[in-house]
């Protein structure tokens, strides 16, 4: 039985981790923190909690590992001593995501605040980093979006299926949640409600997360450094979208084949890139994200458009559970190794 | 570990109880039925359905328990050489709810397939039946409406706080899902999203249950044969509602109390009332029904209004959970002896 | 052609006077206000507005008519001015509503700031006050909750029908537009979405509206100074609840005859009492809010629940339009001596 | 003033074409058919009706102009008498929507019921086909998907700045309205509530037409035959989803530009193309469906992707109004030489 710990627990990853935890057969929720809720209790910020009403704390006891769900920048500052004192960290912030600490000026907008420890953090999407989670002491947690474009994105990548010059077009639409807590008009019931629309047409934060995703299973692969060097150069186009809904990512990602690929052949190397990955379900029909409402699945989707032979993937996952909280505790059960799925939904129920 | 099959496994209470099952460390789901889906698999009637793709069968085969997602009628006839033969039978249709049969027929339009079942069978609304359900070979378990309208009025009729010769008003509200998955154009997406309707004010078939629900809490109360007597002709009006959501039930109940009450007086009694009801939540605060969602909890908030001297009852619960599939396994739970609570999500998952 | 202004455009109703206006051949929209917005422009507030990109303005130019959608309190303020100065006054706020400066300390919290101009305010339920409208200096636009409630009320208040002493059930559910635009947690998306919830159990500040509005209709009718008095006292009870949708008001009101009434009859008085009423629509079925979407109708269906002789009306209508701007423009007209329904939508699109 | 009727009223179609009708200046309903439905009125089958309740018919009677909203195949069987008599005919099938009777037979799968009568149909996207709509005799009214995606990529067809050998990607995302009235599980609420999926990723009828207004965009251009020889082969892969919402289609297109291009050039060549066409509404943001919810105006947002240099063109429309019976009342105003927004909705009302 491990002590665990929430920072940030005012969020909607905070108390979906809470949940999950509650329901851990080898985890124990001892404290959660949140600095501006700091004196209330759990049920005050979420009525509907109905395990037990821990006090909001202001700072983290000592515990075997914390769960982050503090915003980027926040994140590595408030995270950092804990690592270095040799406390697990799962964060799920965009802090120790990219390897680079350019690239994280560039889309964040400031120096990282804690370089040293990116060589040392993992980066969680727990199928393709199976082999270096075991003990990890930090493990970056990806966004909900490349979650969804990464998957449907491997299999190809590490086959060398994938056009790499010609590139990527990833259209994803997303729940609201994913937008969280934070008080904002455009996340209002009546803004959003019965509306879809495109955002970060500019380009989004994600965007170079689904491009180290990418080469990271192109290293994953069997097609050599030369591989890998193309997929780094790999132009990307990401747009994500919102619909009206509260949980929910899918993602529909569109390439080329390096050469002619029917459906059958698609689907079965789909099929055995994850034979050995209880969390994500590879069918041969076009999946709904209600399939993964509420669990940890990632159903994926490949399929060849037979006019164009372009490559079409769906993938679709809950941004909050498998997107975020859920995906979480998959890292922390191989951190600390346990099995893969303890203590996961991995079962939808229909409606 | 019992093997149990679910009858008429294609419907919302059916995919229902499969998840339950599945989740439920006692019970193997063993064999699903559907007269009109048989040959099919689980999967193809519920592509979201993780578990086991078992055959859907024309029949049950010899089980030692089953549970009946049938419409009434069918149901009766069905179930009935079932509970004969032995088999524990637990019954999500009216046909076993009503313990009169003259009512039966006045509802329902024709004569009941089975009467002589009737005494035997249990009406599971499961935290007034506790004692009835050990070893039951028929249970009925009530309708979604009569779940959250019985338990917000329970406390009131033991203590005798509720004027019965005032009677009782039942607003309801209610998710699409309780319409269930057959096809009619009041159900389709776009007729009732975003609306709200009132139906059923001729009477619905609803009624007769909250009403027989509510002369049973009488009965367990100290107030004696007289104050049951009374609570036979209470008027009742009940008026259901849709909303535009999937799941859940909001019932506001409107009384007048025999003696003057104030909150926290009615908050305590409520409390003493359902202090051994791991499935009931008392509440300081009016719940909402997300609170509930995809739990077998039902929250109650019992208040007065100082203005007028009246009471106002809230509760809600999920229409499929509490109100079906989860009470069905509540119930199987003290029929086979286990802990009430066994497998049952207790938790809800915000937001 | 009348210039007219809006105050506080940047909310919902304001832009939806916007619209209502733009769409009217007698008015003009000439100003749009908005303190906080000031400097910023009509499309920068609402991108998909489609009309002459006004500036908006700190404060109103000269006049024909001004609406104002600024909050209780801040409005009257602001107002007093303009009704002094003789500019014509819609005002949609709370602050002119009810009659009695006492009952507006009681439920506002403080002093009103111009009790002076009480007297001379139209409270405008446009059908219960055609002929103090014409001419009239300013207009207290009801609440949409009151407007809702009194028109189911009014003519059982008019023709003594409703046994005053019994008193009346309010269960009203509304759209979430009514919180407005500002930000609160409670109005997410994430928060709202596929939930159902009570509130304002402890009194909600639209009650002595409904109260007052039930007076009047007593007063138009022909029982005499007692059957007003009796209807002061008259014990209402009124719960609003939320459920998921944008626009939209349907409610539930439950009331005893003073003497028994079949449907037919109760739907004869409805419709004679409605007659020249051109935004009621009396309907034997029971209505669905989405009939009333984004037009200026109210339906009223009143029926008598047979087995316990109680009275039910069910009314609902648009939130936003016969409940706030909608009803500010009818109001307009009668002021104008324009003809009632001019530039006023009273067909619905499905769905 | 023209007596029109509608075909097949029970339908979403129909019933928008019956308020838009109604609200027309210079048209008239004169009769609703509906073959099932023959006998019973207009309010019996959608009660929201606020018009005259007129009765439906069996067939249509004689008169000006017909609106048909049939289903293909039935249409053309339908509609073609009425033709060859000389009334003039509005249809919303897919019958007379493709020129080449091969195409239809291929994606409809049967021979086309009137080959004839397809050099004489105009395709009414209203933008691309004003010379030729004045005195037509039969409008095809184009698909909802297609009207979004053509009115986004005509700009760059005309233009010739569209990389046509490496071809578009349409990504639409619809609301539940566009698969009409009929009776589907995939239709009811709890299937499609809280949910995202793609469909149609073997092919979708609106693929072919995309091509062809693809084609007839560039032929309305200035780069010659060659141009449109080339348009005619270009890869168009198109994948439509659906999402929780009743009306609002919006499509993402992605392509490669001929030459490099910039967002404010682009922003320019897209104002210039659509300078006289009050229905389209170029935006320099990317817009929500809930723009054009419930009118006639289709918004586009041009950009580019800077990054990768891929166009990116967004545009969205309500699928019932420019997708469906507003396009087809803009057409009729065409062919009758009224001002091509007569009796159109082109406002919003938030929210």
């Amino acid at each position: 039985m491990y002590d665990v710990g929430i920072l940030n627990i005012n969020s909607y990853s905070g108390i979906n981790l809470a949940a999950l935890i509650k329901a851990h057969p080898d985890l124990r929720l001892a404290a959660v923190v949140g600095r501006r809720s700091a004196g209330a209790t759990l049920r005050a910020l979420f009525p509907s909690w109905a395990g037990p009403d821990l006090p909001v704390l202001e700072e983290a006891p000592a515990l075997d590992m914390v769960f982050s769900a503090l915003p980027h920048g926040v994140a590595a500052q408030t995270l950092a001593p804990l690592v270095r004192a040799g406390t697990r960290v799962i964060d799920l912030s965009a802090d120790f995501r990219l390897s680079d600490p350019a690239a994280y000026r560039e889309w964040y907008g400031h120096e990282h605040p804690a370089p040293d420890l990116l060589p040392g953090a993992v980066y969680g999407l727990t199928e393709l980093a199976r082999d270096r989670l075991p003990g990890a002491s930090l493990v970056a947690c990806p966004g909900c979006y490349p979650t969804a474009a990464a998957l449907a994105l491997a299999p190809l990548m590490a086959e060398g299926l994938l056009d790499v010059e010609h590139g990527v077009i990833v259209d994803a639409k997303s729940g609201i949640s994913g937008a969280g807590r934070t008080l904002r008009t455009e996340s209002l019931f009546c803004e959003v409600d019965e509306s879809v629309s495109a955002y970060g047409l500019e380009g989004h934060r994600h965007l170079p997360e689904i491009a180290q995703a990418a080469v990271s299973a192109a290293v994953g692969g069997t097609r050599g450094d030369a591989a890998v060097e193309a997929a780094t150069a790999m132009p990307i186009t990401f747009v994500p979208h919102l619909v009206p809904m509260t949980r929910g990512i899918l993602a529909t990602v569109y390439a080329r084949p390096t050469i002619p690929v029917d459906r059958s052949t698609l689907h079965a190397i789909y099929q055995t890139y994850y034979r050995s990955s209880p969390c994500v379900r590879v069918s041969t029909t076009p999946p709904a994200t209600k399939w993964t409402l509420r669990n940890n699945l990632c159903v994926v989707h490949p399929t060849v458009d037979a006019r164009t032979g372009r490559l079409v993937i769906v993938s679709c996952l809950d941004n909050l559970v498998k997107g975020a909280a859920g995906q979480a505790i998959q890292n922390a059960n191989l951190v600390l190794g346990l099995a893969e799925t303890t203590g996961l939904p991995l079962q939808g129920v229909w409606p």
